[in-house]
Formats: C-alpha cells, structure tokens, sequence
C-alpha cells in the first residue's frame, strides 16, 4: 500500500550473530526470548517474519559469506576469502593481482628451534599502540622479494589488514594464524600447485620473521613489558583472498545503496557491492557503539539512497564472549536503534528488514549453522500472526524458511526492482 | 483413497495472477481475502495447502516461464523467449531453426526522420479487422531476403504471432517493442556476437518498414480513421525465440494430458509439453469467459487423459487493470468455476489442485514476486488446518513453502508416477 507516484525503498538491518540457542542460565531462553523488545515485537506483529538459512541448513556462515548472501551474491560463486573485504572496509584500493589478509596483533614466544608459540592471539584485545606498531611495519622490505610491497592497515583493536602487491602471487596459500592458544605459529601452505602459490607462501613465512623483528625490537613492547602488558610482537595472517569480482548492486537492481556500520570488514563487503559507506561517528562496532547516531544516519540517508544497510556488531560480540546476559542487554540496545530508526521513517514509503548474518550461540562462542529470525515490515507486506521477532516464533512465520541470497530479491520485489523472469 | 483397480487422476487449475498484495480500498485485505469463495474454502478445509514460489522466491515470474515451472521444467534450463510459445498456442508448428515473435498491432506515427513514435501499443485493443489486417502481411516477401519465409497468425484482440522461418536465423536478437506510449518504436538489437543475430536483426528492421507500408496503405486503415479509430499500421514485436526443447509430460511421467484455456499463450506452453488442445466454445481468456463451459470440458477430458491443466485468465487480467473490485469478482467467477468442476469429477479419484502462476498485484498492475497460494485435495492428500485459500491462510498450511517446479512432482506422487529415485 505505497502512496501512489513514491519507488518504496529499504532499510536492511543485520543484527551480527543474533541468533542463538536455548540457554540454561536463562531458563531454556535464548537471548532474543529473555530480552525485553517492545519495538521488535511491534514490527514482528505489523510484518512478516520467518527463518533465514543464510548459506545452507546447518552450514556455519563467517562473517563475510554470511553478507554476501544477504545482499544476494552466491557466496560460493564469489567468495575470495575474507582479507579481502577486511582490506576494502579499511579503504584500501586493492588491485586485481593483490593477495589481502586479515592480521591479528598477537602475542608469541620464540623457542629453541625459532619456531613461535602463541600466547595470546590478540595481545589484550584493547592495543592503544596499534596505529604506532602499523606504521613500524608499514611498507617493510622483504628480502630477495624487492618489487613486492607490503601494505599494513590498522582496523580497530587489535586487527589489521596485510596486503601483498608485486608480480606473480597467488591467494591461494594458507593462514599463519593457528587458531589457538599455545598452537605454534603455521608456515603458510599452497593451496595450487602453480609455483605463485609457492612462491608466495615463502613470501609470507619471511613476513612473519620480519614481523617478529621488527616488533619485538620496538621500544614500544618494552613499554607494554615493564607494564605488565603482553607485547604485540607478530602479526598473525588468515584469510588470504584477492580483489572479488561481483557486480554492484546498482548494476544488478538499479538501486542507489550505502552502508552504515562500524567494522571494517562489513564496510568492505559493502564497498565490494558498490555500497555508499556512510561513517558515522560514534559507530565503534562495539559494546559502546552509538546506535542513536547510527539510526539517523541511516534515516537520513534514505534521501539520496534506496537501499541503507544498517550494521550492528555487539550481538555477536557478546556470545562470542560467551555473555548470555551481556547478549540479552545488547539486543535491547538494538530495540532501541529499531525505535529511533522507525521514529524516523514513512512507514507508507520505507521496508524495514531486520535479520542476523548468522547465530553465534553463546554456549559455543562462536558461529554455527542454525538458522536466523528474519522480520520484513513494509508497504505490500503480508503479515501473519507472529508477534515477537525470536528465533522460535518466526519458525512459524508466514515468509516461510528462505535461504540468505533470497532475501536480496524478496525486498527488490517490493521495491519492484527484481526484473521478471520471462514474458 | 482410492479406489482399488483405479489410477487417480489431476486436474490442475491455474489462477493467472492470483495472488495479490493488503489493499487499501478493501481494508487491507487482499481480493482472495475480500472475496467470497465457498466452495475454495470447504476445498482448502478438506485438503492440504501451501505456498508456491513459482520460480524463486522475490522473482516475478513471467505467464510463460511461470507455467513451465507449473508444468515441471526448469524455466531458466529451457526457456526459449516467449514468441516461441505464443506461436505453438496459435496452432504453428515450429521447425527448429524458426524465430518467432509475439506481436502487437499498434498505432504509430511516421516522424520526419522516418522513426516511429507509438500512439496506441495496442491499436485499441478491439481489433474486429485483425484478421483481415494479418492476411495482408502473412507471406510478405522481405526484399533481399527472397529465402526468408514471414508467417503471421492472428490469436486475440490486437495480438498476433510472427514467424521468421529460413536459413541463417538467430533467435538471439533485441524487441522492436519499445513498451511505451510515445516512445519511438526500436531497432532490433542482435543479442550474440554470431553473424546470424545480426543479419537476422536487419532483416527485423527491413520488417518493421515493411509492415507500416502494407498497413498504412489498406483501405481497412482509412476507414478506421474515418471512424475516429486508431489505425493498425504498424505491428510491434518482442519476446524472439526458438523452438523449446523440451521432453513431453507423457515422456517423463507417462501420462496424456489436455488443455482448456482461452489464451495462446497458455496454448503454447501446454503444446509445447505435449498437451491435446481442447478447444471451448465461449473460452475467451477474457472477463466474459464461461467457465461453466471449461469446467464441464475439463471434466469430460477426464475420460479419456490423466492430466487436465484448466486456465483461468481473468483474475489477472483484473489485476493488470489495477481493479481490486473486479478481481473479487474474478476470484468469485473461479469459485463458480470450482464448484461446477467438483460437482462432476468422482472425488474417489481425482485429485484437484489449484494455485497461480503468478502474483499480478493489483497496486502495482503487474507481475511481483510474491509466492502464490496453493491447494490440493484429493485421495492421500494429507489434510491440515487450513480453512481458508488465500495468500496469507496458506503461508500456514502442511505443504509447506515449495517452488513451481515441485508441483509436478508433488501432484504425479498422488497418481504413482513420480519414479522413485534409488531402489
């Protein structure tokens, strides 16, 4: 029921990790059913709900697959591994010969056989000294590699991008990062048999020496030692991927698009999609994160655009830190972001999504495959009976159990913006 | 429930754009909702429901891709552009190397540089001298291009069908078709880099002149314009394409099948998978059509076929019109078309389905994405809660969410012919 002469136009909200599992400690309750969402409840009883496999049933999304599929791409057709769009979201104009990772600051302890054991993957998480420590390392020399240059981004905390630019390389190699505490650090395989995979696997092995001596000679380590801190003496390497070639939203839909989120790797999958990023300050991808100036943002930019995605980060955080109370208060924080965000739009005119990328279960503490609540509210909807947005209820709901790359034509078609196919 | 020694039977009965979105001017509700279906509703009590997303979920379906998804066939493994369809509904037999068109006679007007603009797309709709019209530009002979064989076929109202039949022909090439009033009718646009789509787009061009000569010159048009009736001067053509090839519904499933529907096109698709054409007296593919006259047919074809496909036009055509009003009063036309069916067919051993090939949403006038109710009773159909066909009541049911290319299968597992797979 859009006013007559008016092209609707969406705002997709992804609340990171928000599905979850029932919890003990909240008496059989997930964290969407303890939590207290008057503006959630609302939306899901004026709209329609129902569950999103965001890659396939029972299959675990990361992070960038996961929105890859919700703005419509076959994240098995495209994905080119996550540095990639961790490298895009920190701005970075990559080339299409570049080989990009996503580097963790980490804390490791040489041994006897020059070997490096990992004792603390993100050396304390918060690294004050993080844009100092990326400018050591920024553009370093790699020896007998000279026409390579090595491009260093800080993110947030402790998380940075690494990017590889020279002749003959290949993405196809694997992670340094071990994964786990105590794990010694991984000499980086190929993955192809072309000697560039070779090549560039050895390449990065002399990085993650060099990282080592550069990092621990800096007087900015012996500050953090004498203060009790663990020092950030390597960059930890996963991920490698190369520039994704996947066509733009506008080109696909002929829609004006942007982005407001907080995290570098969701601005660079939105970047990769031909998004708008809108920065907002105050967006921290964090407990803290100002979800007011979010909202508004993503209101006010529905003047120039037709489609804003809305990115909130602390859901996730939260279960990945295993707090089921913590997870409950900041799906409240998220109610909130809802209320002001609809406070501010025309409900004759603006499709409201609000989905996750992926559960991230705080008994596990990390993602798994279950599938997300999806609520859409807007002119043309057809409602049904559910009235709260969680994960149980809108198993039941009238938009049926979709897969993550349907969502993108579902909220085109009420745009009407999804071409037909056929005559 | 069948009874012993007896092989159940189908009649699948196809709403042309059945399913709509809430309108305003019937309080939110939808047509199906408004309108008063008592024999639709006993048939959704006593049997199963669900929904349909005829070809993926958000994608509007076109009336030709969306019944071949209906009928079974992958739309996007099979489909050949929609002229070939309307060609096979006109009563052609295609030849495989034929491109054919659907056509419009329309009314244009010749500008100085000797462009056309479009006055009418459908040179009034009612087109008493469309027969008159097609016989003068049947077998016109195409200058230099003497092996070239232009065959045209009047279906209804101001449509008809074009053939290009001859050697060296692609079917890859643009519509002449601008779909606007006022826009200027277009040069056929080759859509492959092979010689043929080139020459074959010429020689469109070369047809596009042709007919508004022979037109613009009879005395058919002068009087028309005497009569303050827009001429027919021009025939614009979309949809080019060639032969399908696909394998006959008796061939898969070992069944014979019929067709009652008034349209060519529908025609079409059904020939094109082996259907009889029953042809009806009265079956207009209009709002005026009988279908007292299609029910009595379909249920006669009983006897002697497995599969009867019945088509209803009007409730798209409603819809198109953007006339909520009159599509209530299209879905009570098909309720009475229900319960003159039902009273003829041995409910012991016809299974009875009924759904839509698309959504055509009054609001918009046009073909959306959204899915479309679906209802099947008869012997072992498991029945569910249901009470009710329309969009939202059938988001419910127990057949859950499927795609158009289940059906087939779904409604051949009532009769035992869907093979099994494995052994």
């Amino acid at each position: 029921m859009a006013a007559a002469g008016t092209m609707p136009k969406v705002v997709l909200v992804v609340a990171d990790g928000i599905g979850d599992r029932p919890i003990r400690t909240l008496n059989g309750k997930t964290p969407l059913e303890a939590a207290r969402t008057p503006t959630l409840d609302r939306l899901a009883t004026e709209g329609a709900t129902g569950l999103l496999h965001v890659i396939a049933p029972g299959v675990p999304p990361g992070s960038d697959t996961g929105h890859l599929a919700l703005f419509g791409y076959d994240p098995y057709g495209c994905y080119t591994g996550r540095g990639a769009f961790e490298a895009l979201g920190a701005g970075l104009v990559l080339e299409p010969a570049d080989v990009a990772f996503r580097g963790n600051f980490a804390t490791v302890q040489q041994l006897k056989d020059k070997t490096f054991k990992v004792i603390d993957r993100r050396a304390g998480r918060s690294l004050p000294e993080a844009a100092a420590l990326t400018a050591l390392i920024d553009g370093l020399a790699l020896p007998r590699a000279a026409k390579v240059k090595v491009i260093v981004r800080h993110t947030t905390e402790h998380r940075c991008v690494v990017v590889l630019r020279g002749p003959n390389l290949s993405a196809r190699i694997g992670d340094t990062d071990p994964h786990g505490h105590g794990d010694i650090v991984l000499k980086s395989k190929p993955l192809e048999k072309a000697a560039s995979a070779r090549q560039t696997a050895s390449l990065v092995d002399t990085l993650t020496q060099e990282f080592y001596r550069l990092l621990s000679a800096t007087p900015i380590n012996a500050k953090r030692r004498q203060a009790g801190l663990p020092e950030a003496n390597m960059v930890l390497l996963r991920g490698a991927g190369g520039h994704p070639a996947i066509p733009s939203l506008e080109a696909i839909y002929g829609i004006r698009s942007a982005c407001v989120a907080g995290g570098a790797l969701y601005k660079g999958v939105a970047r990769s999609a031909g998004m708008d990023i809108i920065d907002v300050p105050g967006a921290t991808a964090s407990y803290d994160t100002d979800v007011d100036a979010k909202a508004l943002a993503a209101a006010t930019a529905l003047a120039t655009h037709d489609y804003i995605f809305l990115h909130f980060k602390a859901t996730d955080t939260a279960a990945h830190d295993k707090d089921p109370t913590r997870k409950v208060a900041m799906v409240e924080k998220l109610d909130h972001l809802l209320s002001v965000l609809m406070a501010q739009v025309n409900r004759d005119q603006v499709c409201v999504a609000v989905t996750g990328d992926h559960t991230t279960a705080c008994d596990v503490g990390n993602h798994t495959g279950d599938p997300v609540p999806l609520l859409i509210v807007g002119p043309g909807v057809r409602s049904d009976p559910v009235v709260r947005f969680t994960e149980r209820a809108c198993a039941g709901g009238g938009l049926g159990h979709l897969r993550g790359r349907d969502l993108m034509p579902l909220l085109m078609n009420f745009l009407d913006r999804t071409p037909m196919f056929g005559a």
